[in-house]
């Protein structure tokens, strides 16, 4: 049922609306056509949202639905106004927290705070640039202010679980792999032996690692179900003896891996 | 005021509860402290938290705020129980959508979908390893499959919206900066040519440029204000010449920027 369409409209970028809006259809069985119009920051420009919501419904012979963060008292009138099925986030979650707090908002919602000012901002690039910087083992300087070393073998996750890291939560992830030299010694890479206490480890079903290593390099021998499944036993192997925590990548998104090492390692972030 | 505490309570990551919650949170000039509760899928872990947010409350002397995706109806029921103003976003959105759709919710939120067979998925971690093998002009294999090329001065804020681009929207997105060697020229990097409808470009105040390039290289004349102010005049005429559309990461958070690019170079990809 891709018949109706979802609109999400803010006058900011529109994440949270989307973000909030995707989550709740999530729950239902349908594949709703979505549209996402952000920065609607006039009167203007919601009169034409408006104009694009009734004629998409009725093109569409079913009312649209609508998630919305607008802040703007004039802006969101006339949005109100169109034929359609309106969720405002605002009326529903900031009313009744301004009387719990016994205090008025100011009407801002998703905005960000001007990141050449902001601390918590320049953290985060901070941690990405960190991320980058210490991708794939590339250096062991200032491995000391990581806060988090991933390991594992190669294409099992590590990279993109550790610019999530940074970007969503100012985590300072670095990441090195463990390849097949450091099994035939049996020792884990030398430079994550001062920093043992900060590894967390990535492991992955050898069916799917050897999939997506045929995407890189078909039919190579690194890519080889043979060989994944004996790199992938040797470094739970090694982790295990190592004492390193670990979980599977196979059946978790980014999201799912970051929030689980977060909780694991670094118990603190998770109030903040 | 930090007097009070807030919780993200889910049986996922937690994500979608957190993102509501503190774009709803940001409207009010407070400081609340922030705890996030993840993973809880169970009675019994539904009972800890219960008693996490009791003690809270009466340690603080004001009643916790909650924001819960919890799906679970038995697992809802004891939260609910809790002495906090709750915040039910599954009750709240959900059960009118399913009157809205004529359809029961499969009581799910926020979880992600399995990305070992997920097409979406997977699209976004190829666009994650697409940022990263063409980050700061490091290659021209392949620039024709990028859906979009940023350009711009060394540190004006590329290669995190590129990271972001790709891992929210699974984006393609190359980098490549403009030096000096390209303002002595004249011309913008060759691998650029055939590319030019696809840039993009970064600009910045040079003031934070030089801020930014003080805290990577202090004293240099990469970093100096006066340097940075030619490279950025340079930059900002050569784009005006190459008719690129360009825009200002100064004051806008990495967000902004890549709902900006998006919405300007393929607004196609903002209906989805």
């Amino acid at each position: 049922m891709s018949d109706r369409s979802v609109f999400f409209v803010s006058d900011g970028t529109g994440i949270t609306a989307e973000t909030m809006g995707n989550s709740i259809l999530a729950q239902f069985a349908i594949k709703p056509r979505h549209v996402r119009r952000p920065f609607i920051d006039t009167v203007d420009k919601a009169h034409q949202v408006v104009r694009e919501i009734n004629a998409t419904g009725q093109r569409e012979g079913k009312r649209p639905i609508v998630f919305t963060t607008l802040a703007n008292d004039d802006v969101l009138a006339i949005l109100m106004g169109c034929e359609a099925k309106v969720f405002d986030v605002i009326k529903t979650f900031v009313e009744p927290l301004e009387e719990e707090f016994n205090m008025k908002s100011n009407h801002r919602v998703g905005r960000f705070s001007d990141p050449s000012v902001d601390q918590e901002y320049n953290d985060r690039i901070d941690a990405i640039n960190f991320a980058l910087e210490h991708d794939d083992g590339q250096s062991s300087r200032s491995l000391d202010l990581a806060d988090v070393v991933l390991v594992g073998v190669s294409r099992c996750g590590k990279t993109p679980t550790s610019l999530y890291l940074a970007m969503q939560h100012g985590i300072k992830a670095a990441n090195v792999p463990l390849i097949p030299e450091d099994f035939d010694r049996g020792f884990l890479p030398s430079m994550l032996k001062p920093y043992k206490k900060k590894c967390f480890g990535l492991t992955i079903d050898p069916d799917r690692l050897s999939h997506i290593r045929n995407e890189r390099r078909p039919g190579s021998k690194y890519a080889a179900l043979e060989n994944c499944r004996h790199e992938v036993a040797q470094a739970e192997a090694m982790m295990r003896r190592e004492g390193i925590a670990w979980l599977s990548s196979t059946h978790k998104s980014i999201e799912e891996i970051a929030t689980t090492i977060l909780r694991d390692i670094r118990p603190d972030r998770l109030v903040y």
